[in-house]
């Protein structure tokens, strides 16, 4: 069978598998969840062999070391999969949740379902965690899903859909609902994203350039995640404990995630009493910092940032750093440079905190929190897919409901239209 | 200009316009909808001189008589766009609304704040009161917009722009908010439906044609509307009458809908009921019957059915009509042949409406009732821009609220990430 036949059949399995899962109800879809934890627990040894493959022939061919180390699995990190897993079953289920229904006046109530997207088509890079998150929120939306990872896990990945099939199969649920590709080959993502008719929507996890090939070649919906160059601006009437505190947790808490801040925006009537106790924070924690010419005034150890930095994610410790004249200046900024994906204002005026939540438009506005804060799990959505950087269908942290859609539900007693 | 450098400045202009719709508050919103109707009533005389232009050059060149009907403008057309900017303005502004605000654990308050999705680029037909409708849910909800007419209602078009430019004017808002396209070359649609960083999503509004040619040279995200190819279900336990009833409304208060019902499936058990009633009220409208043999044998005078029909959308006085053996038949029925727009079910049967509620995968799923009332205002909408076939963003008819996104919102006091 050649890749396209292959990825063809796929693509018909899952539909079929889609409507089944559609209507599973709750108890069964659970059931699915902790007899998958179940299959991984009893296959901890095979899981790890079969890694050991992966982790081999990627120390072979040179992988980057930190590639190396998301791709390995070992005791711990596979108690971490089990526990998602658990996390997920215990989740409310967003299946067949019904809202606003309403009488109208013709006398037809009307209200929305919430209902699955159907099939779900997952790429990502060599994380093997990665297959079982992203079963497990399908699963538990009642979606079927197709996952294609990186081809250095592909041991680990068969490995770990083989428990995906085992639990599927104890729950009397089809088990071709979590199908994982078996090729390595690269066609396999081209023809994934074009599965028209089959897939319903593509969600990529990955670095920038997975999420670039992938939009240019999809021709199916892709929710994807671009850019985090999120900012802080520090307001005059700013806490400048809070301003400080806040300050550093974004910047410092982790480096490499996408809700860490990138640049520092200050205003001019608090640059002087918040910027240099920031500034020896980070001196101590290593983070270089890049400013414009009043921000470099006052911290004569920062070396000036170009027209660059401004739209740069460093996901590392830098750190670019601009005083501004006040919050019109700060937006601008923003507009002109941000990615809008999370931007926070720290300040204790009511009315500036309340135009940054209205005028700034980011999936994650925020007034006196880090930005660290964007993410599912700090948002109570359970667990997420991703950081969604569109406006259209799922903005921000993508949860279980992001994978469903509403329909219009209509109940009547005979009811025609006049 | 070339046609490019040209829809870039539109695309520039509007982004710059989208930015201050997106913080207008209601009333100004609504002033400038009261403005553009005031300035549709001073201009009447101009509006239908210049749409004579229109209609005699379609004339002219030998235009469809029903598509020069749909080109007329004439006073109680004119009124009716008039009333329609009334109503949107009445409509509650669902830009700011804030829901779900609540606690977590870590002290942060998280909320999702409904916000506009910026620029919305509309391609339509010759249909003058579109630019009217178009630009009114496009203003209310907070968005700018670029809106290319068919070309064979430039006139028209250009002459409603000028109203709708001096109602902005006048209410204070950026004129280049609503901003109609000049030339009627069709390179125009395809720089419109690829202005990437300016436009958010593209809602294409006429006939299968124009819907597909906008699908494929589309780069942006698309709100469309494909077939609908709707079913009525007449399960054994359907009340007979409203059965009758319901069939008979669904295929004929109106033929060229995409709500009207095309394909009628009716359960073996009820069909020498129901069937007969209903072939004599379609023989009296002059409705077509085309059915499968089961169906013929019943009703001498309906011809066969081919494979084909079943995948129609007659928009005409042709229903096919098909008996099942029961629900899954049904269901089989509408999920191999429907276009998942609209589906009904007519029966007394509880357990059966509850099944059919859940497992239609169609935008409208209905009990007891006729497909004709999925329409936005029969849905308390107040208007819509058109009917969703996707699954994902908005499905259904599309109202103020598809034409905005959520972002989220996070409140602290100086919250940082453990």
């Amino acid at each position: 069978m050649d890749i396209q036949e292959y990825m063809k059949m796929l693509g018909r399995q899952a539909k079929i598998a889609g409507r089944v899962m559609s209507k599973a109800d709750t108890g069964q879809k659970n059931r699915a969840l902790l007899k998958i934890a179940e299959a991984l627990e009893n296959s901890q040894v095979h899981l790890i062999r079969e890694n050991a493959k992966d982790v081999q022939a990627g120390r072979d061919c040179g992988l980057d070391a930190a590639l190396v180390d998301r791709l390995e699995l070992n005791e711990d990190r596979i108690h971490a999969m089990i526990e998602g897993l658990k996390q997920v079953a215990a989740l409310p289920d967003p299946v067949g949740e019904i809202s606003a229904l309403s009488y109208r006046p013709s006398g037809i109530q009307v209200g929305q379902m919430r209902v699955p997207l159907g099939v779900i088509g997952i790429v990502y890079e060599s994380r093997p965690n990665v297959t079982v998150d992203a079963a497990a929120l399908c699963l538990k939306s009642g979606n079927a899903c197709i996952l294609r990872g990186g081809s250095e896990a592909i041991h680990s990945n068969q490995a770990i859909a083989a428990c995906i099939t085992q639990g599927l199969d104890w729950a009397g649920l089809p088990t071709t609902a979590v199908q994982v590709v078996e090729t390595t080959d690269r066609a396999a993502v081209g023809e994934l994203v074009t599965l028209s008719g089959f897939v319903d929507v593509i969600v990529p996890r990955g670095g920038k350039g997975l999420i670039a090939r992938i939009t240019q070649e999809a021709t199916l919906p892709v929710i994807k995640h671009l850019d985090g160059i999120c900012h802080v601006y520090i307001d005059t009437e700013a806490d400048v404990d809070k301003a400080v505190a806040i300050a550093d947790n974004a910047k410092t808490h982790r480096y490499g995630v996408c809700n860490a801040m990138e640049t520092l925006l200050v205003a001019d009537g608090i640059a002087a009493r918040v910027l240099p106790r920031l500034a020896s924070i980070y001196r101590e924690k290593g983070v270089e910092l890049r400013g414009c010419l009043k921000t470099c005034s006052l911290l004569p150890q920062c070396r000036r940032a170009s027209e660059e930095d401004w739209r740069t994610e460093y996901l590392a410790p830098v750190l670019s750093v601009r005083i501004v004249a006040n919050i019109d200046e700060a937006i601008a900024h923003i507009n002109e440079y941000g990615s809008s994906h999370t931007e926070a204002i720290v300040t204790e005026n009511y009315t500036l905190a309340r135009r940054f939540l209205r005028e700034v438009d980011s999936s994650s506005v925020m007034v006196n929190a880090s930005t660290r804060f964007a993410d599912g799990f700090e948002y109570g959505l359970g667990a997420e897919i991703g950081i969604s950087t569109d406006k259209l269908h799922a903005r921000g942290p993508v949860g279980l409901n992001g994978l469903t859609t509403l329909k219009y539900i209509v109940l009547g007693d005979g009811h025609i239209r006049q």
